[in-house]
């Protein structure tokens, strides 16, 4: 961590609403050490009263929850709300001028019919804002003051296959994607359903949602297609396992074509060359290698001559696939070195 | 498994009622598989009209729960009911000429007093039915109908200190007793707690009610003294781990004189002789040597000149410290084989 | 469980070479308690001279483990040994007249070239045996005295795409299979591997194989075609994650033209009809439906308007993945109701 | 993190001797965030050749391993190596006027006959180095430029008794104390034993070296007391259980007098009153808790008349119990605030 004196001086003041669930904890943690930010208020409904060192005691934080009722004295806010909760506050933010990060899926879509469909909640056409993927976008985010910040699952899939789609000089053609991506429990949240008991998922698997996942067309939309009229047949397989934290995705696409294992490998080093988060590896990737990190780790791992094409990612969920991405979009809108904070 | 012709046969029509929380579900489990019964019904209120294979798919029973309405049809009774519902219904069962036996705590301390202090709830002074440990008290069980199974940590911990205390040839004085005993998670019953999820539990371990646990008086009155008049200085300290079954309790006794690993590790093999299910050990015990089995294992691990003595016992809370113990007691009421469908 | 007089009387006498392993003590938890079988050698080359009750000490087994120096007293032999060692010793157990079930991937394969390509070991063209899956092969397993048994991912894969690619009646055309499973750990047998101690593995997924792994000509044999000519393009990922036990497939299926849930899950009914191992389910399989049980569960997860279709199975590998669907073999060569020991 | 200008500025230059290692690793990521220092050499005989990324890949460093060859061109070095392996090492760095810590056991005991009982390895009298527990021995770690950081196990158990031992105003008296401490399985290191691996270790607890741990005469000397004549009776029981990080000790401790709760918690709230790292709380307290960070957590959880107290304590054992005591100590030698890099 290469601090330049001016660096050093924290300058933004920030708060978090929906701090007291687990992308809110990771937020508090990442930004209690981010040298630019002033952590002001935690904002939380349930939780209201209570300490965040009582609820998080590995946070080492003293803050208190408290409801939020409009406040506007920070710089920056990042939402980490259950989805549909955001829908009403970002405007009220972006009206007021704030830097906002939203981390629901309320801003994503750009379908309003998808939207409807995959979410069952109604919102408005303009409920839309920047996609918060900095390796697909990052022009537009550092132009705004407000993003949506992908979703987990999303994040894992789009890195993935994005060389494959959006590499404009190679003339690469996709037929079809089938993805199976395992998820840390975290990932639902801080719950208390039985069925996310340590009793139930011990030693488990379960798949869910096979096919209606809401990341789907968010997925869909990022590689430039649309779910409802895609370019390339698509199947979405999410599952849980036994692990708190961490996405495994499994992406089988089928090019027309032959596939190579050693092209197609180049292409991604070359589509990601710059990427600070990204890493094509040439050695199998798993969960345990971006533990606690905000990297997506890449590795192509079968080629065929039929097409066949296995490509293997990995995130922490709660920090590429959350709270850690939503800092690099901060990062990437305050005009700091994208890496602040998250090495 | 040598059956005689006669043991093949099925006699004794069985019910449980609490059907569907864990001990019920290994209730029915360990019954569809018993020789001697036919399992008749699934009493269970709030999982009424599910079938048994939906719950619990690894069961392979199509059997519907119910709701209980005070049936007597089967000749023998499992109640494994919440603490404070099997009040009612076992003294209806017994006048029903039923054989009952009760996996909760109602009927277990014979003390009314230390009963409400322990249970926060009220009994009357007849609620007291056998304690069914056969290890100690297998006359009692032999001659009665009714039975209260021990508490799965009362189990572990009883077991492994029973010898010092209760072998009456030799004159040994215990002073204190301290337990250390980690449960796993399927002790706290199938559970919608936030704080039993497994992004909580996973890589986690907590103690709980320290020196005010319910199993407290259950001890120390199956080892012949009480909780409010102690014969010696007792602390217990429960915790539960990143597991789902299993309870492994360190026992560190304080003997008056000096101890001598050896000398009581023959004293408990004398005393434990003819009994099937506990393994008095010559090298460490684990929680995987009893997975899954009815076996209380017990290692004398450690022993000083000062008089101190550690004691490391293991059990499957979900068999020796429930079901499976519960099944032992009803072949001891059925005078059969203790170990029929337990091995 | 219902034995007849009969079936109460043990008759045969069986022996396991290679008695210490995970299969193998699976093999022998479940022979104790089988009705038609005595247990009489436990054969291991490496834990030769301990006994079984010291390695596995919830099994309840007092044998000691000895070297195997060509004995031939056992009418039944198991062999779970480590891929090549199976290769002598089978054929010299045939020409004694014994029956012989082999865990091993040694007489799986027809083409000695795709096992001398998978498994770099050379073998001669005989050394093939009956391919022991009941559901796809009984009537062979039947008439014969020797099988060779299923691998774990191949059973898993196997049976969640028979019903598509075997069934007569329907024209249903497979166009591709794309395969990510998950394996419990204790598929790579009682190791002492860096990368699968418990700090490497919790919290973990990893890959390995991927479009390598030995089971892929396994697969395509049972289906009818053959990895070097394949009839469908297939891919397979095999996965290892933070369980024990257990294999979840996720089975990706292009069918040329459109795809339908409900037809195909009463295909799939239909053809697993009298299948006492095969669940075709409703809703959503996990490995704890199936967990120590010989059950392989199927849901007909998704299905498309361009004929994709996702299937997703689960069984316990230590079981229906090897040590149980071994016993289902047995049973049927010795005419005995299947299920027997296995449920 | 308030870094002021010069904290800005790195100025140390630091390797690490058995760098390859779990310690070695959270040294590695300790000190590449950590501002006053430059991470210059990871020495790993075993790993030479590899990178630390490859290894580990979540740590992001891209130095490789060397062999040590006895180079002093940092100012300091830490070393974590396995016991016995820094006798020779560490006197010619001090020789060489290096700042030296030292995560072995091999300087911890100023008793030559304790150590050669306990760690069954020859060593001189002089081989003692300042025990670098900063709560109990700052003042002599202040002045010194060496110090033997301390051991897990001891960390956890030393800080839960000392200020009942130590607290010079209050006349307490200590009779005996019965430890039993859990640990995560990476307190192993980075192993390839059977008994180790995720099957074996996955939902079980075990019990090693009651009795005999090397920790026993550390903790007794660091308590101002020794092994071979103890001022009260002590005994330790160390655990591993299914967790990887993390050690949970519960302290039984008895007092010649009545035990009061909330008396011992004021009396450890002042004696730890200005440690940044030790939280003496109102609340039972987790392994959670500490996860990942540099705390130990202290709870008094029950006391009684009698005088028995049990007193729980939780740490992270890569932390606390090594790597980051280890930075704790570098910080005090180095004279700047000693949570530098460890928040």
């Amino acid at each position: 961590m290469n601090l330049s004196v001016s660096e050093c001086l924290k300058r933004y003041s920030v708060s978090i609403i929906g701090a007291s669930g687990y992308s809110g904890a990771e937020l508090t943690r990442l930004l209690l050490r981010h040298p630019n930010v002033e952590l002001q208020e935690l904002y939380a409904f349930s939780q209201a009263g209570k300490n965040a060192a009582e609820l998080y005691p590995a946070l080492f934080c003293d803050k208190f929850y408290k409801p939020y009722n409009g406040e506007t004295e920070s710089d920056i806010y990042f939402l980490a709300l259950p989805h549909g909760e955001a829908l009403q506050l970002v405007p009220q933010l972006v009206s007021a001028g704030k830097t906002v990060i939203d981390l629901s899926g309320d801003f994503r879509l750009k379908s309003v019919l998808e939207h409807e469909h995959f979410y069952k909640q109604l919102k408005t056409p303009d409920a839309v804002m920047t996609y918060g993927m900095p390796e697909l976008f990052r022009e537009e985010i550092l132009k705004g003051k407000a993003v949506s910040n992908p979703g987990c699952f999303a994040t894992s899939i789009v890195l993935g296959i994005a060389p494959l789609l959006l590499d404009t000089e190679h003339a690469l053609k996709v037929r079809a994607v089938n993805c199976t991506s395992t998820s840390g429990i975290s990932g639902a949240g801080r719950s208390s359903k039985t069925e996310l008991s340590f009793s139930e998922m011990s030693e488990n698997i379960r798949a869910y949602k096979v096919g209606v996942h809401q990341h789907t067309p968010e997925i869909m939309q990022a590689l430039g297609t649309s779910a409802s009229n895609p370019a390339f047949d698509f199947t979405f397989t999410p599952m849980i396992g036994s692990l708190v934290r961490g996405i495994y995705s499994v992406l089988n696409v089928q090019l027309e074509g032959p596939a190579d294992k050693e092209y197609i490998t180049q292409l991604y080093r070359k589509f990601y060359t710059d990427e600070p988060f990204v890493r094509v590896r040439e050695s199998m990737t798993e969960v345990k290698h971006v533990y606690r990190t905000n990297f997506c780790d890449i590795h192509i791992a079968h080629s065929s001559a039929t097409g066949s094409l296995v490509i293997v990612t990995a995130i922490d969920n709660l920090l590429k696939g959350a709270a850690g991405q939503a800092i690099q979009n901060m990062n990437i809108m305050l005009g700091i070195d994208e890496t602040t904070g998250l090495l």
